[in-house]
């Protein structure tokens, strides 16, 4: 741990989807140099970036697991859940910004990208007005997974969108109809909502299922293909556009 | 060089948007072990991609530049274009498989991410069906750009859009209003047109114009801030979502 460098820095690491390979040389690096590691799990259970990062966390470096208090036990939609998360957000900054006044150099595991739909964002919101903060791209999980599945995305002039699949069924289905290629994220219990939404706009026969897409057990099928609506939350559809390949 | 192992296999891989330190430890593995390393370039020009990789590049290794036959000569949206580059991918698969047919590892050298908008895609459309084919994940170019400017772009349920700033007008603004976080590409000559089409949906205020936006001179400002419309093709402007922050 370095001494007395005032004031910390915070750095918002990707460590990509889940190969811990497909992490960058840069977040390498930056965990090595870390005073402090931080990464968000649920309690009881090892984080998944933590997991991604595991070889590359020093073991004399002070470690910060920054424990969700809420998952299941709340709908996502309620106040409770939003009071919840907020307050548990304001008191991970707060034991964050304790080490950055310290001097400490303080280093927040991310899956994926950080800036992208990742819960750092929540950390970089409340920090980077105070602190210095840098940021190290990652590989993202819908990169991880199109690429998994060998399967072209997006090419030349194609609109391409992501969709939570949260969305009301006629408003995934306008969406879907309107771009070229899409990524729909969420899709848990959501599945028989979108694959109505998907068949309504024309998109059913290209959509493929994905399913702990950057895992060595990963599920990659046809969506018109599966066989039931069973799906974790995590699960994703992907919608290829470049419909004019040569 | 390895020998007789037959078939070969041909790798997409992705060396991210520009700071060599954000290509992955799988990238570095495949760039070492390939037989033939492939890049497209304009001719007379040294390939990005190639120079992000420059120092993975073994000396004994084959290298295979890809050169574009037009860049500026003809109309992109011209039959003449569209011709010759198809028969540039026709050919330059041709020379691929060639060296896949001796039992060749070859990577092809992606900046960014090698499945989104990449020239990849042409080869592996072409040689996919033929021959054993990977994808090496990548930092995306946009990534890169975010995460430069430290400006968290999607969270939640938002609905994320990327967008070439090819479409016309209308239609720009139309999908601008429907998303709740945007990327642009391809600004060039269209930014005095997108600059109309982010006043028209109200999201000029938010825009952030960047130009190379991974690179050590970077320009990143308020697009309300850029006092004129000179742009490059490969400048974007991004639109954060992410509005009900805490």
């Amino acid at each position: 741990m370095s001494a007395a460098k005032l004031p910390g820095k915070l750095l918002g690491v990707g460590v990509g989807p889940g190969d811990p390979e497909l992490m960058t040389l840069k977040a390498m690096r930056a965990l090595g140099e870390a005073d402090v590691i931080a990464h968000f799990a649920k309690a009881g259970r090892a984080g998944h970036g933590r997991t991604i990062a595991a070889r590359h966390v020093r073991a004399d470096v002070i470690e910060l697991p920054l424990l969700y208090p809420v998952t299941t036990e709340l709908p996502r939609c309620s106040n409770g859940y939003r009071d919840a998360m907020g307050d548990f957000y304001e008191a991970a900054a707060a034991e964050v910004a304790t080490h950055l006044e310290a001097g400490r150099l303080v280093a927040v595991i991310c899956e994926g990208d950080p800036l992208f739909y990742g819960s750092y964002m929540h950390l970089h919101a409340r920090l980077a007005p105070r602190f210095p903060t840098d940021i190290v791209a990652g590989v993202t999980g819908m990169s991880g997974c199109w690429s998994a599945a060998g399967m072209p995305i997006a090419q030349g002039d194609d609109v391409f969108t992501v969709l939570p699949a949260t969305l009301p069924e006629g408003e995934l289905a306008r969406r879907l109809a309107d771009a070229d290629a899409a990524v729909v994220m969420k899709v848990g219990r959501h599945l028989p909502k979108l694959r109505r939404a998907l068949e309504t706009s024309g998109r059913l026969p290209r959509a493929i299922y994905v399913e702990r897409g950057t895992m060595a057990d990963a599920v990659m099928v046809p969506l018109s293909a599966k066989p039931d609506d069973d799906a974790p939350y995590f699960a994703v559809v992907l919608v290829p556009g470049w419909e004019e390949r040569p």
